[in-house]
């Protein structure tokens, strides 16, 4: 419970209505109730307060006539966040231990404040930093090396070998570590490459539900720090991702392809092999990528070129069946004036 | 076991051939066997029947010349499934009660005639409806409430505070309530943003295999009632989906984007975020939406556009290498032209 | 342990440098330590073992100046493939047997040296084939029939009735046999329909992880003997793959559609439904596919088209912006013309 006074006072606002004001709850605009505390960050959003049942909000500034009382601060949504973080506490982790219905080698290594959930599997030789958690069903293969505070989620697959940092999350159904696509083809059909790398992911890295990173081929597929992965991306076999990349749901990288660090990717982008992007590239939604990409540039579409080149193709594009048209009505004029022409010079030659 | 005839009177159709002909099971044309009943709906797939071993076949009234005893009927697919449903009952599905080697926390609350597989885990404070099936290795976390007569099939996750309506199925291995992929991003790298939302999915919803549903920032992501969502499909975090969406495999849509009811979008489709589709909108394979688009359209491509327009340019686009080198003749024509006369004006001239 | 001069005998290569240098590991060039061997395939990499710790490395004939010792031969990779699996022997698949921690259905059938890891579930009437591995929470519903040296990875689902081949590898999080995405759709919404088939694997096959294939509505979902399918790969209901294909990465295959022997879709390829691709057919990254196709071609696109063809109009599109100033000049240079030949007759008519 704040009063709005006290809220103010942790977000550094200015309160417009009734400091006393008491609330209890935070939420979204539809869905708020009395003693709720909401936000609105422009003016459309303000006029909904009106049909509200939320007893305050935090606004923005340039917000005028709000509805109900409130709380003018300049960084809503982290204002927000904090106040939320004050009413509605994380339940406290509680270390359970390791529960006697995981399995867990009897050569694994598991460090101090580690909880591991009922059918989590945790295989020979793997180390478990202190104070990770590992949810019901994941599974460790073989010889993984877990960081200190890292969250593997609730069925999550590591194939042997792979190495974790520290403060990484991993969560529900990714697989880190299948076998790469790599096959040596012939008549008869195709032959699995070598299977020997492994998957290093560094510290402070997300990995989204369902996304999947495939292990080297001798060497290891690699995921720098701070380094987040959306749900269902996809890493090939080799792939060195850069430091600090933003990674959208559903992009796919092909094998032995890098990038370099804060590289962006919107959602369903596709990678070639063995590319090269550069730092701080961004790349828009389902852009599809053929060749190196310098850094410090934003590109579109597929093949993926310079933004403001593919948004000059996009509108010309757009333009093409009436040029089309235009075109062979020009066609037909040319003919004419070239008859009239000829006409002239015959009759003149007459 | 049934005659062909009583086959004609569950179907409503007409027997061609011996209408004592004995049916034991039902097959397509290419796997059938004697005693089989197969289906066609047209004469190329009327033909393969002389090569069946079918002893008989629903078929289309149109069809002539069926080389097996036969019953003609109008919906011949939903005739099918009828006599199927005859012959090749589900097996009543066994409440086997709460299996001992699953784990089910004391403080959650489960109904009558719940089935609950070995290896699902349900998490403190949750509640499951009556009659509802937890197959193996499923993994409901704290506080998920799941109606009536929903099946959660192997190894699906259910994220903290996750919400199920009644008859609802969510398909292997997908994931409810993950961390939405929003970050506040600076120089030193991405801090998640506040994941205090979750998920709540309506009653009569399919959810598919390895699908992924993010929970709100704040408030929920919501699925409304009767929407299906095929295998693979991604949600952002806040999305809001109406009643009765077909989301083909593929989809991914980014966070706090909405659409109507009844809206179709066909396999790989991408919409980016905030963008509000409109009801009964049918988007194709591979669509690309930037924009708010209004209901009862078509739109194809990417970026999309109406139907009609897209295919126009697609038209247009695959004549574009001619258009080029006609573009080109036509720029020497037009110069001759000019030369001509200009040559002709200065012969008058002289 | 190894000599260079052993090597040189295992591969059938050249010694440059010192034979008697022992081997006792292989690594990349990047993550070489003194001992090990490893591998350039051009000069480039060559160049870059100056700075690495190798002992030695495996090269190309072609390699001139290797800065340390070196064997040159031809199919370098495949060398060093060999020579890897003489230094680190995959640990012996120990076979440890039935788990007392999964779940096996007193009505399933077991074969002889078969590994059942905790946490699996094998369901009533399950066949399961000498020599096969259920890696941990994998799951396999009533009536599945699995073949021999099958390896079915953690936490993959099989729904009932699913058949797979001799030496296939199903990897973790891939589910079989889920519902078909096929509904009967009217006014209240949409019934879905049949759900009577299953799906059938060859010989030889590799499902990769999180990859989906429904199950047929009365018959089969197929995938052919040796046919490789990468992660996140989508096989919708009644499709039947042929033998040896390579389905790249986030590849979704609409219901009902049917490929030849050795197809290959590279990543993010989408086919439409009741299509047919041709043997030995090439799909580029992100196809779409809306036609049938005959085989022995290359396609890029959407929709896809013969790669020339292709190729021809994205260089044509990058010009177009281009074009189109070139046009309206062009434009305004036929007008001139036409006034100046309009004023030449008007003079001559004066």
């Amino acid at each position: 419970m704040l009063t709005l006074e006290q809220i103010s006072t942790l977000v550094g606002g200015v309160i417009v209505g009734d400091p006393n004001t008491v609330i209890t709850g935070v939420e979204t605009i539809e869905g708020a109730r009395e003693g709720d505390l909401t936000f609105a960050v422009n003016q459309k959003n303000t006029d909904k307060l009106a049909n509200s049942q939320a007893s305050a909000a935090l606004v923005s500034p340039e917000i005028i006539d709000c509805p109900v009382a409130s709380v003018q601060c300049e960084n809503v949504q982290k204002a927000f966040t904090l106040i939320a973080e004050h009413l509605r506490p994380a339940s406290p982790k509680t270390t359970i231990g390791v529960s006697d219905k995981a399995t867990v080698s009897d050569s694994a290594t598991v460090g101090k404040n580690v909880t591991v959930y009922p059918g989590a599997f945790i295989g020979d030789h793997c180390t478990i930093g202190d104070g990770t958690t590992i949810y019901p069903g994941a599974c460790l293969l073989e010889n993984c090396q877990i960081g200190c505070q890292v969250s593997i989620y609730p069925n999550a697959v590591l194939y042997e070998n792979t190495q974790v940092g520290d403060r990484t999350n991993i969560h529900a159904n990714a697989v880190i570590g299948a076998h790469g696509f790599g096959y040596d083809s012939g008549k008869d059909g195709h032959k699995l490459s070598a299977q020997l790398g492994h998957v290093e992911i560094g510290n402070d890295a997300d990995i989204g539900a369902c996304t999947t990173i495939d292990r080297g081929t001798f060497g290891s597929t690699r995921i720098g720090h701070g380094s987040k992965l959306d749900n269902q991306v996809m890493i090939g076999h080799n792939c060195q991702i850069g430091e600090h990349n933003l990674l959208c749901s559903q992009v796919g990288i092909a094998g032995s392809s890098q990038t370099g660090n804060f590289v962006v990717m919107a959602g369903q982008v596709g990678i070639g092999d063995h590319l090269a992007i550069g730092d701080r590239a961004i790349l828009g939604a389902k852009s599809g990528v053929m060749h190196n990409l310098a850094g410090d540039q934003t590109y579109v579409g597929a093949p993926a070129i310079l933004a403001r080149d593919r948004f000059q193709i996009f509108a010309a594009e757009a333009k093409l069946p009436e040029m089309r048209k235009q075109f062979k009505r020009l066609v037909r004029q040319v003919d004419r004036l070239e008859d009239r022409l000829s006409s002239n010079d015959t009759a003149e030659a007459a």
